[in-house]
């Protein structure tokens, strides 16, 4: 079960060993897609994962990058060519599908190969869809959530408390954040808040963050801000804090499911020290959760897992049924954003900073927590440590919301009818602004002009398409032709929410990221 | 959300359109692993796979040769790509994964999905896994037999009955239906056999007929030897009868699961037409069912869906605990078959072979199905009949079991001490014999000495291995001194079968094929 094969190069990198056969070569060897292979070249060797083809030249092997540097090889040369087993973990995978529970062992075995790109993706599907299927126990969460802390980086700030906040998402707009970092940093908390950039959203908050300022911090820069100012808002996605997380959810986005959704979180959350966090889950249609009860039992699993890792949570079921705020899509989110801090934000954005940051307090032992938040906004205290942060992370501090420059192409959707506001898609808002250019054209996005229960007249401004280019504006008018981003109706008028004929099949549930 | 890329060829074909894509050219495009591209050249179009790579020159897409052939695209052109949405079928696993059933259109759709290659190892991994956690139901295991016979090519007779016969598998040298076949042909039946190459065992049933006579038929030439002789055995691999079942073994085997036994056996099986079957569950230590309880319940699953499938099933469920007759590997099979049709078989095998021989008669409305199988062997009608088949297929009827060459490098192995046989790793028996060589080199293999309880004495030959490579002979001994093949030992002297310390893990369940 030894071949002698000749190397050809795929000339990319993808992460971990690959090799490529045909048919033929996997035949010899006795392996299949996915199956693993030794691979040596004089005293070296490589493990490898297996795809097949075919119309290679006979006893070829292809190889990535990976491979190439492993062993050294250059195209053309000969290695030799054997079954490799499969890791432990590739076993308590599968014993997991098959119904038993994973100690503490195993979930390390697991994360540490997740970590290594040591599994495939079949076998990282596998698990991922084991406990969809079932669920973690809060014992399991919480061996996940450890062993993704230590198998990667961690910010250490030397002080306590160290206070975080964050949103499982789902809801277009949401610029919370850059409320709350500067409130809480503003009342002497110190906040290394690390977030990500948008792959299915129009903004992340990374992304709307950088209108104002540079976010791709690293862990000593996270830590000469935050111990300088208090906060500091950053781009997590390179920081290596549980690494195993962005492999798993690469399996999860495809099959839109992610239950692994309270390990990764309170795992991000250990990895930069945090001791006290709130967490914001919102709640209604297009959201990640559709009904407060369902909130209920989530914070329950991410209370109980920040205890054993102890930590300290507090949870906040939120409206999810609209946008936050009236933008959507990076230099119109920075700017309400920015608006907000000076005290003539959006009603909904500023309830939802305060009663979150609020939370918080509460939990830190202050008593009145939320009028303590507003009161940070109102004082302008908050606004001058957002210009701080913006200052030491490399920002303009002087920035005003009117220098940020929005998409110059512009298109406004107006009532067709009198009525009031009933429905606003989440997910068309966020398709919109995407194709209108966001999250990659900071000026793109969506301006709503009307919330949830807002009386319109015909003719009425609904809201307005920001671009950059003149294609992509047209691309979101297409699309907006095509379906109802909102929709005015008498309340109550519309009853039916929708039809569920033969063959039965759940309401789908939204497409969203965390 | 569309962009222009160079293309590049990965110089393969993989099944699929696929496009491997740099991690900015995935952002841009608002892709990733997995998520699908359309790809676009003048006129023609193409949905394929996102592999997402790094260190690829900036704006290249590599494409395989099934987005070369749909685009007749030149490498260095350029290509307009735009992210496609999911098949439906896509969005029925995902259902599926979180808890709902799958009605006939659901399980239409998917299984199209997975004849035309359109889903992800990933996707097929997630209906996998979740047809694992839950089972599937009979309903659900019904539609998926029907929809995966319909996807596919048929063999029509024009008579009834037509009967088969089938084992589950995972028992080394299980050569019964190099026996059952001109048993049943000999009585008078038409059974049009199919059959399996070795992948992870050391013979399938296809390896070990082309010992004797060659098994590459097409349909044609299946219909035109069983209607004149009753039988064939024929390799079923490349008939296309039920194809999405090869691509759903794709991603059960490196899980080592087979949620989807019972319909891919029941499709391969409606596909010839088969109107009465026979099946066989061996049941031990080391076969894919431990229990006769077990074997029961997936008995039921058999018979339910046949019968609305129009087929009536039989089961047998079979001692598995050791290899069936002396023998492992395709020339030694062959030849042992040989002899047992010649009126020299072991004992283990004749029985196995008239007892399901015999359920099947029973079926048929014939009294006393065993005597009338083993009749049919005593009096030379069923080698008979084995050696028409032989040459209407191509082989030399003439063939005596001398002739047939096995591997002249051996070893024999002996007992250590006195005792009666306790245990034959039927695991082991087959690394062994893949060591040595099989089911590549047809005379490679192993043959036992001795079977389950046989006394022994210190120095007796225990069994012997066959190759054709001193090489691989060599690497089957490392492997005999690491493991024990054979055990000796007083019987029940020996209390304990297996220890299970914390973590609790179940016992590991045998690795086997279908």
């Amino acid at each position: 079960m030894t071949s002698l094969l000749r190397v050809g190069y795929l000339g990319f990198s993808s992460g971990a060993p690959l090799v490529v056969v045909d048919d033929d070569a996997a035949a010899a060897l006795g392996v299949r897609a996915h199956d693993r292979l030794l691979v040596r070249r004089g005293g070296r060797e490589v493990v490898a994962l297996v795809n097949v083809a075919r119309h290679l030249p006979p006893g070829t092997v292809l190889v990535n990058e990976e491979v190439v540097s492993a062993l050294g090889v250059e195209e053309g040369e000969v290695v030799e060519v054997s079954p490799a087993p499969p890791p432990r973990s590739s076993r308590y995978i599968r014993e997991f599908v098959l119904g038993s529970w994973l100690g503490p062992d195993e979930v390390r075995a697991i994360v540490e190969d997740v970590v290594r790109d040591r599994l495939s993706d079949v076998e990282l599907a596998a698990l991922v869809v084991a406990a969809a299927r079932r669920g973690l126990s809060v014992e399991e969460a919480y061996h996940f959530s450890k062993a993704m802390v230590e198998t990667g980086e961690r910010l250490e700030l030397g002080v306590r408390p160290v206070v975080d906040k964050h949103s499982i998402g789902g809801v277009p707009g949401d610029k919370t954040t850059l409320l709350a970092v500067p409130m809480l940093a503003a009342l002497g908390y110190y906040i290394p808040k690390t977030s990500s950039r948008a792959i299915t959203s129009p903004a992340g908050t990374a992304d709307r963050a950088e209108v104002l300022m540079p976010v791709n911090l690293s862990l000593e820069e996270i830590r000469r801000v935050v111990l300088k100012t208090g906060g500091c808002i950053a781009w997590g996605g390179a920081l290596r804090l549980a690494p195993a997380d962005d492999k798993i959810i690469r399996v999860e986005h495809p099959l839109s499911i992610d239950p692994f959704l309270v390990p990764s979180i309170m795992a991000k959350k250990a990895a930069v020290g945090a001791t006290h966090v709130v967490l914001d889950i919102p709640v209604g249609r297009g959201a990640k959760v559709g009904t407060v009860r369902e909130a209920e039992q989530l914070a329950r699993m991410f209370i109980e897992v920040g205890r054993r890792l102890g930590m300290r949570i507090a949870c906040a079921a939120t409206f999810g049924d609209q946008p936050v705020g009236y933008a959507a899509g990076p230099a119109l989110e920075a700017r309400e954003a920015l608006r907000a801090l000076q005290g003539s934000g959006p009603q909904d954005l500023v309830d939802k900073a305060a009663s979150l940051v609020g939370l918080l307090l509460e939990l830190l032992g202050v008593s009145g927590g939320k009028a303590v938040a507003l009161e940070a906004l109102r004082s302008g205290k908050a606004l001058a440590k957002m210009r701080e942060i913006i200052a030491e992370q490399g920002g303009d501090p002087g920035v005003r919301p009117e220098d940020i420059p929005v998409g110059d192409k512009r298109l406004t959707v107006r009532a067709e009818r009198d009525g009031a506001v009933a429905w606003i898609n989440n997910a068309a808002v966020a398709t919109v602004a995407r194709l209108a250019g966001a999250p990659k054209d900071k000026g793109a996005g969506v301006e709503l002009h009307v919330k949830l229960g807002d009386p319109v007249r015909e003719g009425d401004p609904l809201f307005t398409v920001y671009s950059e280019h003149s294609a992509k504006l047209q691309a979101a008018e297409e699309f907006i032709a095509s379906t109802t981003v909102v929709q005015v109706s008498r309340p109550g008028s519309e009853m039916l929410m929708k039809s569920i004929v033969e063959p039965l099949l759940p309401v789908e549930p939204a497409l969203a990221e965390r």
